[in-house]
């Protein structure tokens, strides 16, 4: 079984939801679970995309609650970390595609990439050293499809 | 959907994991989702016993990777956390059964007690203040059944 | 140079406060740098003895700010863990001294032993196991001197 | 008090870590308590630099040991997180300046700009939007004495 997180922002646009929502499809549809961190937007489409293929979908909350978990969720998992969740989700998947972008998602970006793990990201922020884009560790991808099958060779 | 963490040793006598087994079974049975440290011994049985009635459940492993996990989880979560994952195990729950002790066992029962959430334990160890038994946050049970009665009532 | 991790109630009486207090006292003239939750109670008076020896005080606070933090600190520092930092006191220390107790401090004093790393306790709560108390991995003792001794042979 | 992170590369080059070694003078010359990954590179450079001006150092470890901790710690805590532990740096600190590039450092960055608190760079890496660089939340600097002002105004 393959574990993948998806992670974006928690009030995308509807285009990038539309991304992460055929994201999560695919997922299901190659048998992988998806991990994200529970909530909305991005996090929320993808689930919900997963969950219409049958798929199982793990959401890794910040709070103590599970207020403001997606109703997609298989297993919604409240952490009481905060915003150190978003260790977590590397941490229990095999691979990161984002959809989107903003500080929190690139945390998770970094974190997957500081751990080796294949990361995938449609559309969403570029990042470059002194000496040119930062290329090697993240495989930019203009659909969704693109993304699953860099991930999930 | 209630979700209910499984406590005690990963290396259990059988009778212990008997019990454990079937406080699994009741909980799936109830519709509760289990969720543990994802290892073997009392864990392993409660995932064993909550699979065989198509119950759910979540394993939340100390390491980076699923080495170890045992092979009745639904998910399997490598947190990378050690054994602060204890925390999030209690963290991820509604409530807390422990079967059988040792200091691993005490520190779920611990922090679910502190947190105010329900704790059964089914033989285990106890807990004495100055003035006696800390009763008050733990309901000690004979059997399985008692247990998922105390937690899930 | 050594750690300790002093834990306790955050709102013990006046006998206990001076328990910790003259542990505080007894590590800093060891030279050891002492270690806690960095709230009030039992963790103020540890950290107000060991400044008064010019003794160096770590707080590993529940919250996102310094909110709480007790005067006494050399350093203070949020961690947004909420109950998940009791680990981080532990992991932080190599040893743990107990005085007084609550369900916070029992879920310190178990990962500890959990850990194998030596646990005194002036106070507080017992454990027991099936076949009588457990006391192997946790020393009893009367006294702070005879707490830090044990800790610090 | 103020907390500042110093964030970078465990094995930058010289001229990236005497750029390192100059904030962390400025900041302990300012007051200010360095917090850091403890280990070796920008985070042992930066501890450096404020230990030779009186500074207190805190270095918030990623293992269960003190290994590899530099010599330059006024307090040194393993924290057995691992990479979970970036997300502790910055939560202990009130604002981050990072010093060179990588994806571990680039992690604390942007959970630092995440969580709304300065973050001021020297050197290292940038990151771009669709509509071109997101610098609100970064402050680009030339030398450490920009970096320094920039997060202690």
């Amino acid at each position: 079984m393959t574990y993948v997180a998806v992670a974006g922002p928690g009030d995308a646009p509807p285009a990038v939801c539309a991304v992460a929502e055929e994201v999560g499809a695919l997922l299901a549809r190659r048998g992988a679970i998806v991990v994200c961190g529970g909530l909305g937007g991005v996090m929320a489409a993808a689930c919900r995309g997963a969950a219409a293929h049958g798929g199982t979908t793990v959401g890794l909350l910040p709070g103590d609650t599970r207020a403001g978990a997606n109703p997609h969720l298989t297993v919604a998992l409240p952490t009481g970390l905060g915003q150190l969740r978003n260790g977590l989700v590397v941490a229990a998947a095999d691979a990161l595609i984002a959809v989107g972008g903003n500080w929190g998602t690139l945390s998770e970006v970094a974190l997957a990439a500081r751990a080796g793990k294949p990361v995938a990201a449609v559309g969403g922020w570029t990042v470059s050293g002194p000496d040119g884009p930062v290329d090697a560790a993240v495989t930019r991808c203009a659909t969704a499809a693109e993304a699953v099958a860099a991930v999930l060779p």
